[in-house]
């Protein structure tokens, strides 16, 4: 990455990218403009953004292809009506740096970045899909599953006190506090608005009785405001904030994780119980996916049997790191590995995190069918009634992960108690 | 408070004060030398630091007095060889301004800061002595705990967010981010070193054998372990950060907290804790001052009398401060007060708090009487043997708040069981 191409380009204020105007911008950076090869006019360029906030350039050139993603000033689903903050994309670029110092392997490469457009050039992963398209078309990834327990770890272990001086993590906390906007999204959409009649909830017909028994339900409301303080307060780790199915990019045998612009300091458990309550719900689609009853019952089978290899991956990747602590950090304080009950201890944290991972997947499986932002799993379930069903028994599901934690001690017990 | 009192005088370096350069400085600004009265060479300027790490002057002029309090760039219990950031002048000034607003009763008046100076003045409290003194001596002060209850209350929920807007604490603790040196402090010498072969630790003689004990206990090394994690993660509120009773200057009818210039964000029982700790820790000295055997436990009956309403003081305030959430806060969201199980929420939001308050009560009692710093309860009774034995039940008490906190369900329970 050169210098040239990280410097903010002080003098160019912020104007939205078209395809047309794409080429002359990366002209403007020898190093971008060698990677697509040959001159801008030989270079084609698509708009693909299909997310709710961001445009996302394709170009291609004849040696090579670039991904150019830049920040709206609004929320691009809804309109200027909703605006948002450009610095999101500092944000995520600061995160994606930070993620490809400890999971170098699971990160698109990163180019070039100019704070004042919000824009980011980086890697064009291809052949690569999204994994959620690719979990709805019934495609099996025989890796994904441990390459996100290794991502987990290595994020959330590298940006927590076990690895940082307090200092240190400290400064990324406040470095990290402003992006309150994205972190407002996120309060509001998953942890409030579908616990009472908020204007922007929407849910399929069919299910208005067990919309209205969640707002009414007490011990539901209690559970969420416990994840909702957790979610404000526990500033254990830099996390990626929104890490469902759709920020995931796959082939059968590559797997990196995108669109990090949620980032903040919260519970480790926030981004584990994101990408199980996406894997959750990517299984209770199956059904309303199937050609004919019961055929998309082995693929549901796969979907849910990497659910504990995520699981074991993190919790086998984030111990070996905590026992290799060095001296440095471990002379003799609390978190040092290999003195008396420090086995206990990693033990006692995981079981913590794997509390608030069930309690996270709970909520992110709710607020993807009673809130406002919905998910191609079940959408693209033509059925309404055939989706109701599917969506019903995942709002079951979710409800007992958020009430009762305690029948789940175990990604084994998760997994023998959930009926797809 | 006078705009020029106010401003940071940039052209003026750090210079450390000494009673004769005192009046100098405080005649610049007329706003202070008309409190005082007279001129300059009227001014009767005592230096009273006793603490260990600033100097104070008492400035007495015809008219009346003030306190000045000025930061050294280094620990002065130990000199020059550990230093210590200037900044911590600033934290506790801004710490006072947020107190202020919360809890107006129970802080001293400021006057005056300049940052460069690392200096503070501000109310004399006169005739106020150190609580920690008084109790020693033993004089009660009948409303002192409910005092405590109400700036506990105030100070933690109008900086958590079930008052401030995410966008607007998330601001705070990145303002209170840099005030590292002082956690650090904290880190080492309440949540590491008591619990291994510390060079800094000392213990009264007699105590060899329960000190070593205690950096054996894995049990109670990982309750620390979990302590200290929740130090270093939980951003529930503003801490005043070091909320012992030598941190407190009472008459019968008034109470002021001083000092905070270990403030951060951190888990509310931090500070609770904090002070139910050096309450009992005053109350297992009591017997080592009594002239006679016995002749203390009224006044240690007393003491631990106060314990309950500290504590209930505290959940009643901040339980009516919730209730009258405004509806600007709480349209919809799930700390909302009166609606379905929002009183079962804000008991189990307490319940949390106690629990957290249990296990800090139990670190800083054992930390005053196996590390670095001892409190002056302890330390004044001479006889070794009597010192020992009431340091020898404290700590065991302490470690039985840290391992066995289902057995103190509630306040009532906690002196129910306490043995001094």
């Amino acid at each position: 990455m050169s210098t040239q191409s990280l410097r903010t380009v002080e003098s160019n204020p912020y104007r939205a990218l078209t395809p047309q105007t794409v080429p002359d911008y990366l002209t403007a950076y020898p190093d971008l403009a060698v990677r697509l090869g040959g001159k801008k006019n030989a270079w084609d360029v698509k708009e693909v953004g299909d997310g709710n906030l961001n445009l996302v350039f394709i170009v291609t050139g004849p040696e090579g292809k670039l991904c150019v993603k830049q920040a709206l000033p609004y929320v691009r689903l809804i309109g200027e009506s909703w605006p948002l903050p450009l610095s999101r994309a500092h944000f995520e670029y600061a995160t994606l740096q930070i993620e490809t110092k400890y999971a170098p392997k699971y990160v698109p490469a990163l180019y070039h970045h100019n704070a004042d457009m919000a824009l980011t050039v980086m890697e064009c992963l291809s052949p690569h899909i999204i994994l959620r398209k690719g979990l709805i078309k019934g495609i099996k990834y025989p890796d994904v599953a441990k390459h996100l327990g290794e991502f987990l770890a290595h994020t959330l272990y590298g940006t927590s006190n076990l690895n940082l001086p307090a200092a240190e993590k400290k400064k990324n906390i406040a470095r990290f506090a402003d992006n309150t906007a994205m972190c407002k999204i996120s309060e509001d959409l998953i942890f409030d608005e579908p616990y009472y009649q908020a204007s922007n909830n929407r849910h399929t017909k069919g299910l208005e009785d067990i919309a209205q028994e969640f707002q009414e339900d007490a011990a539901l409301k209690n559970a969420a405001q416990d994840m909702k303080w957790k979610f404000l307060n526990h500033a254990e780790a830099l996390l990626h904030g929104d890490l469902h199915t759709g920020s995931v990019m796959v082939t059968e045998t590559d797997t990196r994780v995108i669109d990090p612009e949620f980032a903040f300091y919260g519970p480790m458990g926030f981004d584990i119980g994101a990408i199980i309550g996406n894997f959750l719900l990517a299984a209770f689609a199956q059904e309303g996916h199937a050609e004919e009853k019961g055929k998309r019952s082995h693929h549901a089978a796969w979907i849910l049997a990497q659910i504990p290899v995520i699981w074991e991956t993190f919790t086998t990747t984030f111990t070996n790191l905590w026992n290799k602590r060095d001296a440095i950090h471990s002379g003799g304080d609390v978190f040092a590995p290999h003195v008396a009950g420090s086995d206990e201890a990693i033990q006692k944290r995981l079981h913590a995190i794997w509390n608030d991972t069930l309690g996270f997947a709970g909520m992110k499986m709710i607020r993807r069918i009673l809130g406002l932002a919905h998910v191609e799993d079940f959408e693209s379930i033509e059925d309404v009634t055939a989706r109701a069903l599917c969506e019903r028994k995942a709002l079951t599901f979710a409800r007992s992960l958020l009430l009762n934690r305690d029948d789940y001690p175990s990604v084994k017990s998760l997994i023998e108690r959930v009926e797809v």
